[in-house]
């Protein structure tokens, strides 16, 4: 090998309007630039308290178990279904997209009995429906997602908890993609867990998640509890049910490592720390409704702007997340090829679509860093004259107008 | 909440001499700083296709799936083993310190039949011991650990491929805590799977995970695939073997994403990749044999200093870890006050030990960035003061003259 040829790092600039990865904020970036300090170091375990405080503000919730998953936001998802779910147990999940399917995959790889509902990709469900379900299907967990990016929708959660407690049902939820850019009340509407990851409305690099848990899933979970052979000492016991398929994402043991024990697990991601600690401060300090309107904002200014040039969007826009625009690739147009210009002439990164979309949809998100303003008219901009050089004829410059209209009147 | 009780994140200074982590290259650090690109970008995919290349180099291997498991060390290790163990295979794992534990656990949890051969901490096998427990137990996989910082020592693995080979049976390798340091040659030595770590010889922070794999553990795990329902096509066939625990950790997934049809799983933390592969450059600029070198020069200054302040040490030094010394803590002194005078008063961190060593043994790292002269002498400084401080009497200056005169013998 000639070590020659591998050259300094140096990513060329992109603006990336896809459903996430979105460009990190600089600051994240600098916070991750810090050196390392000891993971039993006082600042380190002073820092690790912090981000369980600054993680129960972002997920509005008094939990004490809010916390980090070492790995991308999948991880956050399957230390929780793997740590709640037991051999056997009936899960249902509603489906409305890809990231139900993963919750179905997931579950069945815990050897969960799972039962799924469906709408068509583009809608979401009403509780009557989740209701039925839950009555006819009779789950241990109900495993939903917010907002799913592979149809850009955002299934309403804020009656769900009250019909999980009436039917003995523990609710999660994966608020991947939608958490800090659409509301989330983790306490009010009784969620007994969550995950996120940070490379969407968060504006940090993928690579961990932060999870919360209600008092009533950390007691399922204790019920699993292991400690390891090599750190065990007489006074620790294990729990009652079958130990769990995993040591990595033991939440039981997570949650020894992040509480006042300390027991040794894995040895902490301290610059995925740093940097997931300054999302949540950066999105506190601005206010989470602040972050959320301002998600809104943008979200629906490139959709008017793509409305503005007589394009098609996808799905019930009623339910649209406000982070992500499914647009529909129209008649005649190679989706791929003006993907392609975007990202080569303009620098610019707008999402294609998995399964039934794969082909007919692009998506575009406003999120995080890069739901700013600049970001929005540099877009359209672009697309406009990509569209038009690819052959779709839009009316100069209409799109534009349309999404400064629409800042004009929210300002 | 208040918000502005959070400040800007600001470290203290610390030399981390424990066994890891230890401080970043600030070079892996500044890589780290770099702006995110889509993880389907093409310059994103010829970035993970040089990490490849240049794991192929740490490695010393020519296999094809040299790629990084996206969380801590124990990920690396728990992919490989779930992907690998089926449900009630025999495994057999020789344990010489914590890390043993580990590997018997998370077979445990894959549903394997454990067998263990174990020998006193501060000891390793020899082959014919692994031997006569090969042809007892009959295993499938046999897991070993190169490196045990619980007990500093480094288990011999050069004739291990060849008894596998013998009887059949694949061989893991744990090498989180001696690769980069330590000798270890993948190909030459037939190792079939092996994982490593970031946070010790290779320089940066833990949450990655470099692993390898042969082509005969390819095929035993791609007996296992499966492709997720949310992006699966007609052309895609699922394995023979019943689907693994895990979906993060498939490697059979994992390879798909990495191989060239890139099917999409997790987002790759793409941060953490750009850290990898700063460290990777900067150690094949190196050279590998030259960092092993090095680890080899500055733990035997660290030795001779030590060994030069009377001080005993931990364990068999003919199977000692370059990066890693045990230090026996003399009777009458507390350990932990040590430590903390260490700590608060000259910056310095050196680590404490687990189970059976726990309040009897210090450990002290000499790797990756801080495995340099001005490291050893530092520590070697501060702690002759700490232990004159606590009432442990040395001959002033014997244990640097020692590390002094090793260098100079050694120039």
């Amino acid at each position: 090998m000639d070590i020659s040829q591998f050259s300094q790092i140096n990513p060329p600039q992109r603006l990336l309007m896809g459903p996430g990865p979105i460009n990190a904020d600089p600051r994240v970036l600098r916070a991750m630039s810090s050196q390392l300090i000891g993971q039993y170091d006082p600042a380190m375990t002073h820092y690790m308290n912090e981000v369980m405080a600054l993680y129960r503000g972002v997920f509005r919730t008094e939990n004490r178990w809010t916390l980090l998953i070492d790995g991308t936001s999948r991880a956050g998802i399957e230390a929780i279904l793997l740590s709640a779910i037991r051999p056997g147990d009936k899960v249902l999940v509603p489906v409305f997209g890809r990231f139900g399917h993963l919750l179905c995959e997931i579950a069945r790889r815990c050897r969960a009995e799972v039962h799924t509902i469906e709408v068509p990709w583009g809608e979401v469900f009403t509780p009557d429906q989740i209701e039925d379900a839950l009555k006819k299907v009779q789950p241990r967990l109900l495993l939903t997602v917010q907002g799913d990016t592979s149809t850009t929708m955002l299934q309403p959660l804020n009656e769900l908890g009250a019909l999980c407690r009436k039917y003995g049902v523990l609710l999660y939820t994966d608020a991947t993609a939608s958490l800090g850019g659409n509301a989330l009340e983790t306490d009010a509407w009784g969620l007994d867990a969550v995950s996120a990851g940070m490379q969407k409305c968060l504006g940090g690099p993928s690579g961990t998640s932060p999870v919360t848990l209600s008092p009533q899933m950390e007691a399922v979970i204790r019920q699993r509890k292991c400690v390891e052979q090599g750190i065990r000492t007489a006074a620790h016991q294990d729990g009652a049910d079958e130990m769990i398929y995993s040591n990595y994402f033991d939440l039981g043991m997570i949650m020894d490592y992040w509480g006042p024990e300390r027991l040794n697990h894995h040895t902490e991601a301290t610059t995925a720390l740093f940097g997931a600690r300054e999302c949540a401060r950066l999105l506190l300090q601005e206010g989470l409704d602040n972050s959320i309107a301002r998600h809104k904002l943008h979200g629906n200014a490139l959709l008017k702007g793509i409305q503005g040039m007589e394009l098609e969007t996808f799905g019930d826009l009623r339910h649209k997340m406000n982070n992500v625009l499914g647009v529909v690739i129209p008649a005649g147009i190679d989706g791929d090829r003006v993907r392609k210009l975007m990202l080569e002439d303009f620098g610019i990164e707008i999402g294609t679509s998995f399964g039934p979309l794969h082909g007919k949809v692009w998506r575009i998100g406003t999120m995080g860093y890069n739901a700013r303003k600049d970001c929005v008219m540099q877009t359209l901009s672009a697309l406009e004259a990509v569209l038009n050089h690819c052959g779709f004829r839009t009316t100069q410059g209409a799109g534009l107008q349309a999404a400064w209209d629409h800042y004009g009147s929210h300002a």
